[in-house]
């Protein structure tokens, strides 16, 4: 394994419409360059918190802007997309759901992340509550008894809460956001361009 | 003159690094549409009063990001960047001399402009001052007695005020920003995208 086989780490928001964007293509683009994806979700209103930044729809002419922009980058990539109702979401339990099942096995956490995110932006549905969260997984087929004690346990509650601290301090401060070697690179629009330093190792 | 022979309007500040790569390209990306670019310098001071953002550096994670992410955009561009020492600047006296000279000649004003970004970005000047902005047009041969008087006139204040609220009334709102035939584009990473829109009439 030569320092260029490593997985091609996706941080996400479970709220972000272009992380949802993002997700629809980053498993295609990590293949086209030999690579993996290691999906993780973190939380955006931690990094709010810190940073002090607010949410694009709580800025002024930026709200506007994204709001033509996210459907027209919907379009162009060919996928359905539905501004939720109730936004931003909550997704501290759609990130315990993701990491407690990750622990088990990652295929089946992002098997569920890509359902609960096409539950969101393709079907409007708020996945805030962990009822919500549940809901979408049972629909996947998962074992919603057993995930919804997992959401109450302490320990999956700290591994989740590891797991964002550690994307805060690997840099990681919107959604999508990637990291190549080392190298971080933050929007969808900027994925082209990370799988580039993939595949040519930088410049 | 049909609806897509207009000119791609081209939004930026000039104490912006993402404006100053973007003013590279933009008008061999114009022209490989068969269009005329409008640069449009603008205030972002005047943006960041109205949303209540903060310009990238004042943000934690975001300002570490850019460090990285602002040399590699360049390196990749192939043109130089040093980060200037004193950011952001000033740019109200750098507007107010390109407004003067375009109500004459655009191409000089865009002469002017290029000279500037060049004069912050690859040399690290501060163009923040009167006398700075002076100092570049006179390297480049302007009249400078005429464009010193220019920046104290009441009309060329008038001028330069009015073009940034017309700026920010279009929903401009960050570095560099583009409108293709009425459509937005935010950033220089969107500059392609843009340009897609212009040549296909958009999706």
């Amino acid at each position: 394994m030569g320092e260029n086989s490593g997985r091609i780490e996706f941080y996400f928001d479970f709220s972000s419409p272009y992380g949802y964007l993002g997700a629809q293509r980053i498993d295609e683009l990590a293949a086209s360059v030999g690579r993996d994806a290691l999906w993780q979700p973190f939380l955006l209103g931690a990094v709010y918190k810190k940073t002090g930044a607010e949410p694009l729809v709580n800025v002024p002419l930026k709200k506007e802007y994204s709001a033509i922009d996210m459907p027209r980058s919907a379009r162009k990539l060919g996928v359905p997309f539905v501004f939720p109702q109730d936004f931003p979401m909550a997704t501290v339990p759609a990130c315990r759901a993701f990491y407690w099942l990750e622990r088990e096995d990652a295929e089946q956490a992002r098997t569920l992340a890509k359902a609960l995110y096409h539950a969101a932006f393709a079907d409007g549905r708020n996945i805030s509550a962990a009822e919500s969260v549940l809901e979408v997984a049972g629909e996947q087929g998962f074992d919603t008894q057993a995930m919804e004690a997992a959401l109450g346990d302490q320990e999956i509650k700290d591994l989740t809460r590891e797991k964002v601290e550690q994307a805060i301090e690997k840099g990681v401060f919107g959604s999508p956001f990637l990291i190549v070697d080392g190298e971080p690179f933050w929007g969808h629009d900027r994925m082209e361009e990370a799988m580039e330093w993939a595949r040519t190792g930088g410049w």
